[in-house]
């Protein structure tokens, strides 16, 4: 894409009402746009760095035969007290509205709910096991506080997926794979070494629930890490037993982190709720077991911001990255060769199909680099004069800061 | 995909207070769910349709030069006051709720606000402009009738384009264009022969706005056909003119339609009350002219099943249809060599990269064949002893009924 033709400007300032590094720099560079506190707009450049996030998730759900849907915001209150849920004192965050012909409907903070019952029509017979469903979906959450940029918002990308299983047994083989498969994102998404798996409080039905927590300043939770087989425990946890659960160590390291991910054994609290049953083999009826498993994009994305980002902006992993290469021209308004230069070389990437934003404004090279830097695309390419001259590129690792003269064929060649 | 493990099961009967033919089909098929009168959720099925319309509604956006972003749901009051459309008085389809730190806010039922004021700070000059920006977003409206399934919902998918143009003469040329693009997107999808360019009033800026009608008995609008150029004029417009505005022919048509898509120009209207303007190459400031348009995919899905479904089921034209072919396998619980075929035949087809269904369930042909009607995948491909002993497949169109024996090089051939 031509940067000449990106309606997004970067700024100098981030509003001053606006206390997080993710935020800051996001607003800065053109990312996400701020409506309300907690609440943001994706701009091109994030719904691009979103939409990869979502795609690596995806590829990772559908992978442990993961099928996606899509539920709806506006929420029944008979679902809700069918289970408890729908009382402000049984949750403190829901959003509600009233519809015009009468009654109140709810803004979905999460979907156990509304899936168990549905999923009444759908499953019979042991056949029909085991099943696991997820969606990428808007969650409304009246959070007291909003003060963490995309981190934690009013409004936000979840994928939530649920499982449903024929018991225990069957139900723990899955929780492992979705644990696995949780891992794979992190590492692909390039936070996987600060992401420690959690032990959480499991609630009524398992001793352990499990966070995925990525340690950095940002976060609001504390952990504690054991170094010797690299899991951590959360402070409810901790405050139950000093030890880590998997090898009993009881040297722990206390950090800040960020809860990037959940997941979390329900047992048969919905079922039994909806009365979400099965016939076994037997003939005889069984109620379904079901875990729930969530990963938000946009607290992902927020993460890997505090994570990666330094003092001159965003830095982006290749495989979320909203373009591959920064094609830098400095033409300027002289135009000429290396205006001929860079249009052709652009071309020959389009051609390659390689995502490249093509700074082809008329600009002051300080401004270009500075944009690129903010922006952080991970490869920055430059053309002037003097790399025509030379007959090379100036190639620039955004992370490292490295800068090399190599030809076209030796840029694409790595 | 194998229909073994697709979780959606079909039905025999809809919901009995389900009116509409689209939901009473969608939800057979298991393509959606009803959460409530006018709130459903889309099932596999379901996403696989509304996805690939999607794509096909993108790619025309973006060959117009449509940037995509995505805005949220929660709306400030303060930006909506600025336009006067705050207040229950002005608009009538609100859902508002409270925020718990205090104060209101608003569900978008559309998005002109909340981007005029965003591209404030993206608009300076001349040079940055035209641009059109567009995203696909879950619109709210508070109707008090919601009995024609996902034909008008009070929660749905919409893309919505916004147009910024430096003047009346430059916003025409992308009206055009957008006209265009929109006649390609009904064609691709199926009903471009059905669906009418309609004259609709235009507001304080403009002559005329423009809806496209389908026309099916399914509507809620009714259009008057100009058989002579192929537009039609709306209820408002025949009021004021009884002939059709493009080449005055008076003897017009009058069919019942559902409206797919608007477009409408909104002038100087929200770059006014927002402050939206730029400076000219004579360094005067001026007024941004913008336009909206809008398209929602559900929608248009729902159309695609009233004008095209049969009594047996539903009927989708091969651009957004959940799979290309239905591969049905008879073996029942025989199994023995049909079975193996058809194993080896789909995986030629997943090799081959063929969106394939298939029906390899222990079934009754009867069952299988009704399912298959109801699903409504352009081919089915039928695999029995029958079929193996003649060394042939079954070929069914589902639109026309036909059968025929085929090879599978001649299959793929077509």
């Amino acid at each position: 894409m031509r940067q000449s033709e990106l309606f997004t400007k970067t700024r100098k300032e981030a509003p001053s009402d606006e206390v997080a590094k993710n935020a800051k720099l996001l607003i800065r560079a053109g990312y996400i746009h701020k409506e309300m506190a907690g609440v943001y707009s994706y701009l091109p450049l994030g719904l691009l760095v979103m939409n990869k996030i979502i795609g690596v998730i995806r590829e990772e759900m559908n992978a442990i035969g993961g099928q996606e849907l899509h539920l709806t915001a506006l929420q029944d209150p008979a679902v809700w007290r069918t289970s408890g849920r729908w009382s402000d004192e049984a949750v403190d965050n829901w959003f509600k509205t009233n519809v015009k012909v009468g009654g109140e409907v709810g803004l979905a903070f999460t979907h156990e709910e509304p899936l168990t019952r549905l999923m009444v029509s759908h499953i019979r017979s042991y056949k029909d096991l085991p099943r696991s469903i997820y969606q990428f979906q808007t969650k409304f959450r009246n959070e007291t506080r909003a003060k963490s940029g995309i981190l934690r918002g009013r409004e936000f990308l979840m994928k939530d997926l649920y499982s449903f299983s024929r018991d225990e047994k069957e139900h723990e083989v899955f929780y492992q794979e979705a644990i696995a498969a949780y891992r794979k994102v992190f590492r692909r998404v390039g936070i996987g070494e600060q992401t420690y798996l959690t032990f959480a409080s499991g609630g009524s039905f398992s001793k352990y629930s499990h966070e995925f927590q990525t340690v950095t300043d940002a976060g609001e939770d504390t952990i504690h890490l054991c170094t010797a087989c690299s899991v951590a425990v959360n402070d409810e946890i901790i405050a139950a037993q000093s030890a880590c659960p998997e090898c009993g160590n009881k040297t722990l390291t206390e950090r800040t982190s960020v809860e990037v991910g959940n997941i979390f054994p329900l047992g048969t609290k919905y079922s039994e709720a909806f009365g979400l049953s099965y016939l076994d083999e037997k003939g005889e009826r069984q109620l379904v077991h079901m875990g729930s498993y969530g990963l938000g994009p946009g607290r992902l994305m927020g993460t890997i911001v505090e994570l990666l980002a330094d003092e001159k902006g965003l830095i982006w992993p290749e495989s979320i990255a909203p373009f591959k290469m920064h094609l830098v021209s400095l033409a300027g308004a002289r135009g000429g060769d290396v205006q001929k230069e860079a249009e052709k070389l652009y071309e020959r990437f389009m051609k390659k199909g390689i995502e490249t934003l093509f700074d082809d404004r008329d600009l002051s090279p300080g401004e270009k680099f500075a944009d690129a830097d903010l922006i952080g695309i991970p490869t920055r390419v430059v053309i002037s004069e003097k790399t025509l001259a030379e007959g090379k590129l100036e190639v620039k690792d955004r992370k490292t800061g490295a800068i090399a003269l190599c030809s076209e064929s030796e840029l694409l060649g790595r």
